[in-house]
């Protein structure tokens, strides 16, 4: 299998790069790729737009890559997610796609334009204390498929998303149809209210309240309210969720930590 | 003239409070009713949710008020804000409501419900260095319709909002209709990185791109962006106006300053 990775967002450290690129060599059928373009440095971006999405077109109509990895998340996709997505080539569609937090903007245009995505691991989150073990993970799902990597209570065909980058998706071309779909979220560094307005936000969207059930992963890095909120993440999931009428599901085994667990993107059958 | 304040978000500081009617007994016709809600403290907010809405819908029922003035933004408004806007009585309908930023929400659902609204300076406002310019900005508008008051470049019917709070409404029950208005913005506080997400938000929006121009106000203490972003909100804005075909139609006075105009919001003539 080879596994192309790109940077849609921002930049990847060189050190990542190569420790992943070592655990990619301990695994049998396993060729890493490591585009160029990952470690290019644009202001914010890993390049211009045009050299972003220049090379996640070119890895995408390669008939010799199999799976397509993000490096890691930031901000930038979205600036590219619509051209992306657009007028899929078949060796396009016919890969794999693995990513998150910024990364959802490219798997909800992926996914809507009928590719195989995930929600997973990226290279990058090999630097966290621990991080071996999330990478391993997604490649474990990579190469094999492996059920260890997937997060365990998906009774339906799922989504994942950033809060953040699902609250942004909603209403723009590639805003994804969750319908029938179990919806998982999870966000990172940002503060109780903003939270709050950010489920106000998504759970007010017609689209969000025809999801089955909704479940919240770890909130991580939450900044100190001022003043003190007086509840927590889970509460206010619940809570608009109720004024929604959208099905609580619990938490979920995903965030921006090494426990984040791979959520295969569903099919409803229909 | 009765002015009612009422807090939908957060709490209203006292000195404020002291300062505002002091300025306000200066002037003839007007008297200030400062609702005790105001000074109420539920962990973020002025007051529960129910006190909030409470207040805000006890004085738009009392006959004597002619207007509601919001004492100030934070984060809240949203929460109370659909409950609010729905069933108005014909005492709520003939006030007129003047806030900005957080109160944002309210704007846009009592425009919505046929309601005079304004975007423009709050009680609170008069802490800033020179903020009793502003207020008093805000004063002249309500009682004399002081056309100095007023934003000096709207060529067409209008409506203001808070960035990021536009972006929040988008979707919800209190989204507003922007079809044929100009819209301004403004912004505080927020990365430029988040300023961009914001703007591919509200330009990815259908309802958005209808939208006769865009200004853009005010968008200040923007924290450092790291890495150093290479551009400026103007050019952020202008971008992505360019990218979804909507009129750029430069800057506004309008912002979280002692500038700050005042916009009422316009009608269509159909």
């Amino acid at each position: 299998m080879k596994i192309a990775l790109v940077a849609p967002s921002c930049t990847l450290k060189q050190e990542a790069a190569e420790l992943v690129a070592a655990l990619a060599a301990t695994r049998p059928d396993c060729e890493l790729m490591i585009h160029p373009q990952c470690f290019l440095s644009d202001g914010h971006f890993a390049g211009s737009d045009e050299q972003r999405l220049g090379a996640l077109r070119e890895v995408m109509a390669d008939e010799s890559v199999d799976a397509i990895w993000f490096a890691r998340g930031g901000y930038g996709s979205n600036r590219i997610a619509e051209a992306a997505c657009a007028g899929l080539s078949p060796a396009a569609k016919r890969k794999t796609y693995l990513g998150y937090s910024d990364a959802g903007f490219l798997l909800a245009g992926l996914h809507k334009a009928g590719c195989e995505v995930a929600h997973g691991p990226m290279p990058q989150d090999i630097l966290r204390d621990g991080g071996e073990a999330a990478v391993a993970r997604s490649l474990d799902w990579l190469l094999t498929r492996d059920p260890r990597a997937v997060e365990p209570s998906l009774s339906y065909p799922a989504q994942a998303y950033n809060l953040t980058v699902l609250s942004s998706l909603l209403g723009t071309a590639v805003e994804p149809d969750l319908d029938g779909y179990e919806l998982l979220i999870e966000e990172v560094s940002e503060h109780h209210y903003r939270i709050d307005r950010l489920m106000f936000h998504i759970t007010g969207s017609a689209n969000v309240r025809k999801v089955v059930e909704l479940r919240v992963g770890n909130m991580s890095d939450i900044p100190d309210n001022d003043p003190v909120w007086g509840s927590d993440e889970e509460a206010i999931v619940r809570d608009w969720c109720s004024q929604a009428a959208i099905n609580y599901g619990g938490r979920a085994i995903i965030g921006h930590d090494v426990a984040n667990r791979v959520v295969p993107f569903g099919r409803k059958t229909s």
